[in-house]
């Protein structure tokens, strides 16, 4: 015997498969024996350990789409941002870093996290954190965020002094490195792109403030390097650009990516689904483009291994 | 000026930015400088070329999340299906690889798909196959399928006889090398994982029909190995596990990952938004698990670059 969570937040039709129907909620932790079948209908059938004459019984579950993750729980979650402006020899300072560390706080505040900004750790402060975040307790929390905005390399982001693989990063909030995260999506927010010894200026276009020009040049555009597709159960993978593609900074409002992220956070970060939200991010990003002759794309990505559905609606205080 | 496709399906409100208001429905081409600005409120500032006595002027474009693909084109579209179930020396027959196929051709067909599939094809000739459907006019089609049912290695999926690299297989529908299909969903859907040299028979449960037990040792696991996140603009890739876990499929009913996406087409396929059926697959197939003492999960994953919301409603003959 093992158990399985099944968590479901609203009341669920469970089917005896005998003994007739009956409406309930199941929200606690079920003991079930090792079987977990489907029959042609579309039921789940699960074998509960229920108080029933008979002892053990089957139950038919439907799987329900709109089921959503919990996220009632007292706390909303922690948000780490690791900002990573400045970095030893050769990579250039990723100037405009600020400024999206400062829009995403802001917009993660709005959605009831605790935010915790970093700013320009070495590899040894930032494993650091993120082991002290993967061994203290989120029993009470919805879900955990972590941003990085840095340089990348090779599935690697840059520290101050030295990388770290996204699978390192990734493998401290697994199910076996921090059980209280089981179930609970996991969020990683990565703009990254492959460094260069300088800034290289591009004429870009879409800074919200520089209609038609003007300082349009103050934007730096990077490559495209991660792609690598880390995996964990309800893990979400937010990249602000696909392999192959350009990513681009404007050197005071900050990435594209994060900008554009933050705009629909702003506009419908507690009524949208996640991914629905995530799709439209694509689309912005996407629509926005390099004014040379041969312009350059930004297309954005995210790669689920999410469950459920994901909304971050107002928390009742 | 540069050409720039603005895909509207229901009609948009465009608010000249000083001359008054205007319901207008865009669906054809415009021409556009290179500007395409976001005003603060999260309205798209587009500078059209209309016909207006001061010549170019902009117009406010509202950003629309409930925006979907067009998907009232003539014809559904193509959908591939590559079944690789014998190999040369040394790699495992993938013996269950038949009933994915059926079972894919009877769904894809459900939603209108004109779907070929073709068998143990060598790479020379999944090449020519792949080749030719991208040049092939997609104009009339809403979107474009490709399904890969093999064994996988580092990135790459086998054909009978050699490997091709999943880059270079989406690399025949980019925007470059195939017009018609710029701007519409390009969906590849790939069950593949490490071949071994014969079939490793393990415990498992979940399969339909041997309810507690019975056939269930006819289950064979396969190691996760396709980690890359191959990337291009509207492109939706849909992998059967995420790297690290395991994929498991039984020798007569075919894999977890299709029997469940399949169950979930049929149920929903018509009317679930298609990222949200591909969750609630996640969800189905990660309930699953083996019932020996390591209990192994297998947890799929989608990337999606997608821009808008994807269905695949009744098409009117």
């Amino acid at each position: 015997m093992f158990l399985l969570q099944i968590n479901v937040n609203k009341s669920v039709c469970l089917d005896w498969q005998s003994a007739g129907r009956l409406n309930w909620t199941v929200n606690q932790q079920v003991n079930l024996l090792p079987s977990d079948l489907i029959d042609p209908s579309g039921f789940r059938l699960i074998p509960l350990e229920v108080k029933h004459p008979q002892g053990y019984t089957f139950v038919r579950v439907r799987m329900d789409p709109s089921e959503e993750y919990k996220m009632n729980h007292k706390r909303r979650g922690v948000a780490l941002i690791f900002n990573q402006k400045r970095f030893k020899e050769p990579l250039a300072e990723r100037r405009g870093s600020d400024a999206d560390r400062e829009n995403l706080k802001e917009r993660l505040e709005d959605l009831n996290f605790e935010v915790t900004p970093y700013n320009d750790l070495t590899k040894k402060e930032m494993v650091c954190k993120l082991e002290r975040a993967s061994k203290n307790s989120h029993e009470d929390d919805d879900c955990f965020v972590c941003v990085f905005l840095s340089h990348g390399e090779k599935d690697n982001i840059y520290a101050k002094d030295d990388m770290i693989s996204i699978q390192d990063i990734m493998s401290f909030f697994k199910g076996d490195a921090c059980r209280s995260l089981v179930g609970k999506p996991k969020i990683f927010i990565i703009q990254a792109c492959r460094g260069e010894k300088f800034d290289n200026p591009v004429t870009a276009m879409c800074d919200d403030d520089d209609v038609l020009g003007g300082n349009a040049e103050q934007t730096v555009e990077e490559k495209a390097v991660l792609n690598t597709l880390p995996a964990g159960a309800d893990f979400l993978m937010c990249y602000s650009v696909a392999e192959g593609y350009f990513s681009f900074r404007h050197i005071e409002h900050g990435s594209w990516y994060i900008q554009d992220l933050c705009e629909v956070l702003k506009q419908y970060g507690t009524s949208l689904e996640f991914t629905e939200l995530l799709t439209l991010v694509n689309r912005k990003v996407s629509m926005r483009s390099t004014s040379n002759v041969n312009a350059k794309k930004q297309v954005p990505c995210f790669a689920s291994m999410l469950t459920k559905k994901l909304y971050f609606r107002a928390k009742n205080e």
